[in-house]
Formats: C-alpha cells, structure tokens, sequence
C-alpha cells in the first residue's frame, strides 16, 4: 500500500511540458529528450509559433495550453490600447498561432476560447480584460489536468494485471498538463499496483515514441519495452499484447480519429488478431464541425525528418519523400473512445452528441 | 525503342552485392551506401562470417552466394591434406558459416551444396575436389543470376504503366547476384518503358529500404518515393499503391514466409485495402523441410540497433527493447508467390510441391 502510494506520487511528479510561473511562459523542449532536459521561456508569439512548428512543445492537449499562454507573451504591454484594438490584438495572434499546426484541433479550440472570453468583456478596460485572459488560460491548462485524470479513471478500468499494452507515438505526461491521455489509464493503473507491460512504437519519423513514451514511463518505473513501428504486428502475433491506446489529434463528428501516423496501420493489425483498440482524449480534441476524418487536413512536414534521423543522413540525395504527419482511422476499426466522461462505444455519431450535447450544439 | 535498350542496359549494370575474381572474394560493403560504396576483399572464413553477421553483405540469396565462396577462402593452401581431411575441413567451415545468420534458409541450402558436391567427389585428389567446389559456387553465382531474370520476367506481367509498387526492405540487385528478387520485375518493367511509381519503407531498424532500395532504383532511374514504415497505411488508403512485392528468407513447404520484420503487418494492411501482395523468391528460399511458418527461428538482433539510427542514440539508456529481424507472414495473406517457374498460386502446400517437385522429393 506504501509502495502503491509511492508509484501514484511518482506519477504525478512527472515533468511538465507547460508551466506558466509569475506571468512567465516555460515549456520543456521536447526536441532534446532523452538527451538533455531542458525547459526553454517563451519570450514572444513567434517563438510560441516556432517552438509549436518544430515540436519543441507537442501533443494536442499540450499545443492548446501553450496556445493560450502564447498569446498572453507581451500582451500585458498593450494593455494602454482601447479594448477594441487589444482585442483585435489578440485576434491577430490567434490567427497566426493557429498556423503553426493545422491538424490538431486543441490548438484551435484553445485560441478561440480565448478569443471568446476577450470577446466577453467588451467594454472592459484592457487590464481587465488582459486579467480575464490569464485567468482562461490558468482555466484550460487546470480544465486538462482534470480531464486526464477523469480519462486516467475511465481507462484504468480496461487494464488488468499481467496485460501487455501498446501504445505509439508518445500521449503521455509530455503531450499534456500531466499523467497523458492514452498513458493516463497505464499511470493510474501502475500507480495502483497494478503489473503491466507497455509497449512503445518508436514512432518514425520523429521518434516520440522511443524518446519520449519510453522515457517518461521509465521516470515512474512502468515496465516499457521499446519496438520499431513494423514489430507491432509480430509482437502482437505472439500474443504479448491485449490492449492498443493511443491518443488523438482530432476526432471527427463521426469517430474517425486523426492522429500520428502508424495509427490506422496500427488499427487495421489490431482488428486483424481481434486485439482491443482504443483512442484516448478529452473533449477538446472531438470537432463536431468535421462531419468525417477525410474533411480534416494531413499536415505534411518536412523531407528532412524522414531522410535524417536526429543529424544522420538515412538515404540518397535527391530521393523523392512523402512525409505526412498523421492518418486518419476510421470509426470502425476503433474499439472505444477513452474521455472524461467515460468510454464512448459506436455509434459514435449519436453517442459522441450525446456525451458532449452542448458542445455539439455550439459547433 | 533506343531509350529502352539505355534503360534495360543500366539495370543490368547494378554494382553486384558479391564478386568472386582470380580466386578473391569481394563484397559490397552494404552498410556503408549510400554514404560510400566501397568493395571489401574477403580474407578468411571468420570474416566473411562477420561480414554475413554485420549485414555487410545480407540479402538471403547473397548471403548463400557469399557464404559458398566463403567456403573456399584459405582451402587452396589445404589441398595437400587427404580427401577425407579436406572434406572435413570443408564440413566444418560450412557448419560455422552456417551460424551467422539462423533464418535465411538460401545459406543452409547453398552451404549443403558445396559439401554435397565435395562428398560426390570422394576418392579425387583434394586439389581436384577444390576445382569442383569453384564451380559448383560460380554455378549458385550464375543460377541465381538466371533465376532473377526469370522472376523478373514472370513479375513484370504483373506490372502495367503508371501502377504504384510498394516494396518493403531491399530485395533489390544488392540482395542477390543482380536485378533483385521482389526489385526484378520492377526493373524488367522499367527498362521496356513501362512507367512505375515505387514506394520504399524505409525498413528499420536498419533502414535496407531507404538506405539501398531507394538508392538503387535510383541508380537506373526508377521513380521511387522513401516512407516511414508506419507510413504505408496511409499511402495505400489514398489509393496509391496498386501493388506489393517483397522477398522472403524462407518459405515453409505451406507457403507461409519469413522476411523481414514488418513484412506480415504491410500484408495484413494490403489485406485490407485488397490490395495484391505478393513475394517474390527463387527454389533455394523455399525449405519444404519446414512444415510450416511458426517452425522457423526468428533471429533477435542486438538492442542497439533500435536504440541507435546510424551513430544517434534514439531511446533513453536501459529501456528494454525487442528486435526480432523477421517475421511470418501467414499463407492466407499471400497473393501469389513470384518464383523463377512462374506465379504460384494458393493452396500453396500442393503447388509449391507441384512446381519444384524434385526440391520437394530431396527434402
């Protein structure tokens, strides 16, 4: 029992991926672990934008509160402006913030969160306003604690012990306020006492899996065996693995999920053994105003990512490449929808409007 | 007509994975390309046993080439001893060669033969048994040579303008004496004109696919596109892919296969997307001694190679990692297997044997 609360204190002192301390913005470069831990200030909007882009700070949940806090860097400077010109302020960033990364859809939510609470104080003096907009963003960054512990909760219950889990890419601690969406059950879980094996694809082209999933299960002492993407369906064969949880970068109206690429590969091998496969996320990344996964837009990244890995050069020059970002899964190869609000089964349609009605209604 | 004389010209002037000249044997130094492409003179049986460990030289109907003029290194000088000694001798360097790599059956079979021919020639002088093992090793050299072009030209039927092929490691000119296995059909296709798009996995963990597929293709001017393993989903979702061949390390006598890790997940996913996946493989990969898949040994390498990418550490020190080389692709997922005697077709256990019914009578 001891030894239980011990594990379960280890989970929540995982490290931070966002932390906002005395109207200050840190987020941990992502890009540098396992190598070097490092928490780096965002001093302006276009630093937020560029650490967003190059994925110094990843995760849709992450990405979102690093959005909100982004905006608030050198606002409280402008706060002689009349309420109309800040706001139009923050419009503008909100607007270029948004295009650091056109998949996740947290990032979008969370600015115009933002730029709604603004919207709500016309009238306002700007230091107000510029108050209210701290207080939004101390409000989402806490709102995802919340629900990660709530999905933590829901999925914890699908995890027995002994049971081999695999997961991709990296939903962990580091991709949210903390404890992860997809990793969330396995931390409550293993801070229960419960005996798991997880395993981590390690998520080409930019490895999150192998240095980030592995690393930061490590930290609190859950069993983790790293495996190259293409292993997955051995390792499955072999019938290590009962359970697939992994996390979302948008989820349409319909359960179609986007998330990292190898996700719907991934799906389609699960379904082949009959293995369990479930998407972890909060609310924030379902997006009632995309009826279907082909609506939603593939952000297709940079050449050098799959030609290199880290600052080794892995095939000829010259050499045409597709690199997209994510894929998208369609509803009928996913098992559940892990959220905070418990563990949506199909129809997703109808019963993803029913668990969320009013944010459906507002979309 | 004359640009497809240049093309057909270039694809049989692909540097050579092995040489064997005045009595030397040289191989491609395989996990130098692309950075270098540099030919490495084999001295001794102990280094070409490296050479076949490190993958310097690797490809299953390579490594069997290899391994029969590895046999012959140094055992000029022991032509003085009697028969019965050379022999030995001989039987004892093909059981150590024989170590170096446990699931690529064309070495077993290749090294078979060499001591096979040795034992028809009892009773010779050992220098003149010595001649006859020159031989029968030039013979595997020039009968895979044969059999490749054979492939090619059964699998290029397969191949009409404008497709996309997906391949999956290297089983290229680099595997095999030249043209390829699952590469062969593509090449035959290319140098008569035919317009093809191919897709390379990259492969890891040791990246074959971006490392020497894309490279040699790209040597002769064969459109080819790099992805991510977990990258082939999503590319053949969006209908680009018409086709998919691999080679293989084994064929049990069912027709299940051995190849490369990540070989049975691509055909779980072509499964789904009813998309044709076929393996390409001469006679010495098919071992009708082995019943079925789950009868081969799948050779685990060493952790490094999923912790590292070339000389980058990717994962955090101590995490647990698994790193089988292979895996089965069951029978059920195969379209059809491209062998020098044409197309076979399920159910394989009846015309496997149908086709190399003197293979299969022998073993």
């Amino acid at each position: 029992m001891a030894a239980d609360g011990q594990r379960m204190k280890a989970v929540f002192s995982l490290p931070r991926s966002v932390r906002w301390v005395s109207g200050e913005l840190y987020i941990l470069d992502q890009t540098q672990i396992p190598s070097h831990i490092v928490e780096e200030r965002q001093q302006s909007v276009e630093q937020v934008w560029d650490s967003i882009k190059r994925l110094k700070v990843r995760g849709a949940p992450a990405i979102g509160i690093t959005g909100a806090y982004g905006l608030l860097l050198g606002l409280k400077d402008m706060t002689g402006l009349s309420a109309d010109r800040f706001i139009g302020e923050l419009e503008r960033r909100a607007d270029f913030l948004n295009t650091a990364r056109p998949t996740a859809v947290n990032l979008k939510w969370a600015l115009a969160r933002m730029v709604k609470r603004a919207r709500e104080c016309k009238g306002k003096d700007s230091t107000i306003i510029y108050n209210h907009l701290v207080e939004e963003a101390l409000q989402i960054h806490d709102e995802d604690k919340k629900l990660c512990r709530r999905i933590g909760e829901h999925g914890a219950k699908l995890i027995d012990n002994g049971m081999g889990i695999l997961t991709h890419c990296n939903a962990g601690a580091l991709a949210v306020s903390e404890l992860g969406t997809a990793l969330a059950p396995i931390y409550i879980a293993h801070g229960r006492g419960v005996r798991v094996r997880v395993y981590a694809d390690e998520t080409r082209p930019l490895l999150q899996g192998a240095r980030l999933t592995a690393w930061e299960l490590q930290q609190v002492g859950v069993n983790v065996t790293l495996i190259c993407d293409n292993m997955a369906a051995h390792i499955i064969s072999q019938g290590l693995v009962n359970l697939i949880i992994v996390g979302a970068d948008r989820v349409a109206a319909n359960g179609d999920v986007a998330n990292k690429i190898g996700t719907m590969g991934l799906a389609i091998i699960s379904r082949h053994f009959s293995i369990p496969f479930y998407v972890a996320c909060p609310y924030s990344t379902i997006d009632f105003s995309t009826p279907k996964g082909s609506k939603i837009i593939i952000e297709e990244r940079e050449e050098a990512e799959v030609t290199h890995c880290g600052s080794c050069t892995v095939a000829p020059e010259g050499v045409l490449v597709r690199n997209p970002a994510f894929d998208i899964t369609p509803n009928e190869l996913i098992t559940g929808l892990i959220t905070e609000r418990g563990i949506i089964r199909p129809p997703y349609d109808s019963n993803l409007r029913k668990a969320f009605e009013e944010k459906a209604m507002k979309e």
